[in-house]
């Protein structure tokens, strides 16, 4: 029995730790630098992978060495390289030195925050942090702030507290079936996932103008027409920076009429609410001050290693009532003077997430954060010019942030065929592995997305890529001669 | 503006990175060289922490020794040692060599697993290491594997997924307020929490016998009752290994009870389920083949760093109907050929967990793993028996695993007397920093639980806490004659 005992108890130990270790931040290191040097998209097949796995767990212990080859051998071809300058698809998060440092160190701490106690350091810089970030927005001071994995339980926990807050309000004549909430039909599907999974059955989605931003008399319309009906509207989740175009919904607008008819405004700027760190950019959260709650996640565009969204809300106390159940072992002498965290979130375990995000404002600086988010903004601004000026496409919706949204023209043909085109072209840059575009559709167009926000993209790598849609597009229209 | 541009975009240079790196590796092993060497929990104070932190962000950003300085001098007093052998509270969930390397490289891989295309070798791998889990316990192999972050969510997860059968089969009938769920008073709070946030009004909490377990007849004539009131019973949540005492609920007769009543069975083995490595252990698992979904969670007892909830269900489908809602943005060419773990959940953002649990795994071997546990098991045991052997304690709960419910005795006392003597005696340890143990209250009776599953937990600690409690106690009596 004894023979698996260390130094370190049953672990690996720690001489073993320290040389694997050292060759693991070099093997990262080494990535890092060479990592223009793979497909961006991995080219694995489905199953490819799982095929190169064995089919069961091995039986002794094996070497770590032999895991690490497994690494480049087996995982590897199978990565799309979220890293790579020219990965824009989607909303390209990165990582960044710092946040992997932070991340490194809060595996080895593994601390569970779910009470104060359990390791008052991570309580305390959560709520520090957060203030900071707070502080980096320019939101109010009554912004409460709680670090959750993702948006999509941010929204979650804002939509529970709007619940909470209407059955308070409507006491008797509360009805789960009552309950309306409202979005525009840019809004994250997170947002409808998570109103129907708490049961609301009315769901509005709100028009949008030619900008894809909510129109705010149709959200008005909306809420008095559900009013009329002796419906509850609870609910309205405005956007800023929406997922398909980053269109920014008129938030100051939209505010007014949630606060005069007494309804929750939840703002979602996962995406976008960081670049308000910019000065020339703080507009975009305009009217935010009179949100409910409000999310933006420093691991969309402030190369916070995933997972770490940041929630604020202005009533804490209703998530409390919300999600408060304390069993007997988990109370300590010290619950009345400290938070624990835990009350505030369906999730009891939680990481040391905030080691990170502190790490990451330390080392660039809310000045440095500023000078990369503006450097990702002139690139795409740029990036929009090019595709304005060049008669063989057209770009698509407006740009405030760093996505822009384009497509190749072709004056004679339909839609269908445009479309297709389209597709193609997409599929075919994706297929080079040299650059890693996605797609939308806007009223039934196909369009392609590129976006600018990893740590590593440079003006060079928008170049690069516009040079390699302009031939792949070439190419196909000459094969379709 | 290009001056923060290096060869690494505007991310700190891969030669600081390196040099940080190794850094840090090293300190990394220092701490766990050393980490007797700490209080384990910590000695902070309410806000301690928080003032010796700046109100607001640095403008500029700083060097990467003064961050760490910080960490030093700010952050690790504040740190309760989850990693010290000595930490015996809660579930004592550590993390491991091989399991912080693997968080490591997830850090710098930062994919974000919301889609197969995303990363192929992220969702291949998850399906493979899951399958090799499942193995590992000897559940069947229509047992359908996620991985997500927390037993929350996975129960949050289970419970909603019981809730879209009920309606199913109800149709017109169905009405959420019909719904009925069970579970025993000892179910971990988190069940409780997730069955109200899905609007389930009527908690049935069922009896339990004097060893804490589920009492399956009450459990029948609850459900009979419900049924009678034209209720709908959708819901039975069993536990293998409760929070307080890791009394193991008769899961094979719970679950007779739900197949011939048609309803949902979900078990909570997110403690107790990894024991089922060790051969001799495999039957506290008996019956669980004929769960409708199954929790286990590799961060508590498999040495995996915080968070691995590992998540198994028979009919995946009814998860894909709860929460699939695909925006076009994430549409793919491959989508019919391969699983797209988002469509299976409430987030979208998954990080890469399946990388560590691979390397943790593959590390120890299903060999080495079922070594640790059953030591755990057996240290565990022998301290169960000094505390029989002693007149001057008791056991207060059996001990399945390797938890010890006990506390002081004091024959001519009053229940409160004792209680407060108990709960005096832990302060009183826990104030020494030398262990850390924690507490439930079972029938109103103050006790102490002593928990044994960290991965550097050796027979001494157990045997110097022992020696430490012993001594505690005798202090405090000697101080209050």
């Amino acid at each position: 029995m004894k023979d698996f005992i260390t130094t370190n108890g049953y672990d690996m130990p720690p001489s073993e730790f320290r040389k694997f270790g050292h060759q693991l931040i070099d093997w990262i290191a080494d990535y890092m630098e060479n990592i223009e040097k793979y497909p961006v998209l991995s080219m694995a097949e489905p199953g490819e992978i799982k095929t190169k796995l064995p089919p069961s767990p091995p039986e002794k212990g094996e070497p770590f060495n032999n895991i690490f080859e497994d690494v480049e051998k087996i995982i590897l071809p199978g990565i799309t390289h979220w890293n790579h300058p020219k990965f824009m698809a989607y909303f390209n998060s990165t990582s960044s030195g710092p946040g992997i440092l932070g991340e490194l160190l809060s595996a080895a701490f593994n601390v569970n925050g779910m009470i104060w106690q359990t390791s008052p350091a991570a309580t305390e810089l959560e709520h520090v942090v957060l203030d900071w970030l707070r502080q980096m927005l320019n939101l109010p001071e009554d912004f409460w702030g709680i670090i959750y994995d993702t948006a999509s339980i941010s929204t979650l926990h804002a939509i529970a507290a709007a619940k909470t807050e209407a059955e308070d309000k409507y006491k008797e004549n509360f009805e789960v079936s009552k309950l309306c909430v409202y979005f525009s039909e840019h809004a994250h599907s997170s947002v409808e996932k998570a109103a129907r999974f708490l049961g609301v059955k009315n769901i509005r989605k709100i028009p949008v103008d030619e900008d894809f931003r909510m129109i705010p008399d149709k959200l008005e319309e909306a809420v008095n027409n559900d009013f009329g009906k002796k419906l509850i509207p609870f609910c309205v989740i405005a956007t800023v920076g929406t997922t398909s175009t980053t269109s920014i919904d008129p938030v100051e607008e939209i505010s007014t009429i949630c606060n005069s008819k007494n309804i929750w405004l939840h703002v979602d700027a996962a995406y976008g609410g960081t670049a308000a760190i910019v000065p020339e950019m703080r507009y975009i959260l305009n009217g935010c001050e009179n949100a409910g709650s409000f999310v933006v996640n420093p691991h969309k565009w402030l190369f916070t290693p995933i997972d770490l969204s940041a929630f604020y809300i202005k009533k804490p106390d209703l998530l409390k009532k919300t999600f408060s159940l304390v069993h007997e072992y988990l109370k300590t002498e010290k619950d009345n003077a400290v938070v624990n965290y835990m009350d505030y979130g369906i999730q009891l375990g939680r990481r040391f997430r905030a080691l990170k995000l502190w790490f990451i404002i330390r080392y660039f600086g809310k000045e440095g954060l500023a000078n990369i988010i503006r450097e990702h903004i002139r690139i795409s601004n740029k990036f929009a010019e090019l595709i304005e000026a060049h008669p063989g496409f057209e770009k698509m919706a407006p740009n405030p942030f760093a996505l822009v949204c384009f497509r190749a023209k072709m004056p004679d043909k339909t839609q269908q065929e445009i479309n297709k085109l389209n597709e193609t072209l997409l599929h075919a840059i994706n297929a080079t592995g040299k650059s890693f575009l996605s797609h939308t559709k806007l009223n039934g167009d196909y369009v392609l997305r590129l976006s600018v926000n990893g740590i590593h993209t440079q003006e060079r790598h928008m170049l690069e890529t516009w040079e390699l849609i302009k031939h792949t597009l070439e190419t196909i229209l000459k094969e379709q001669i």
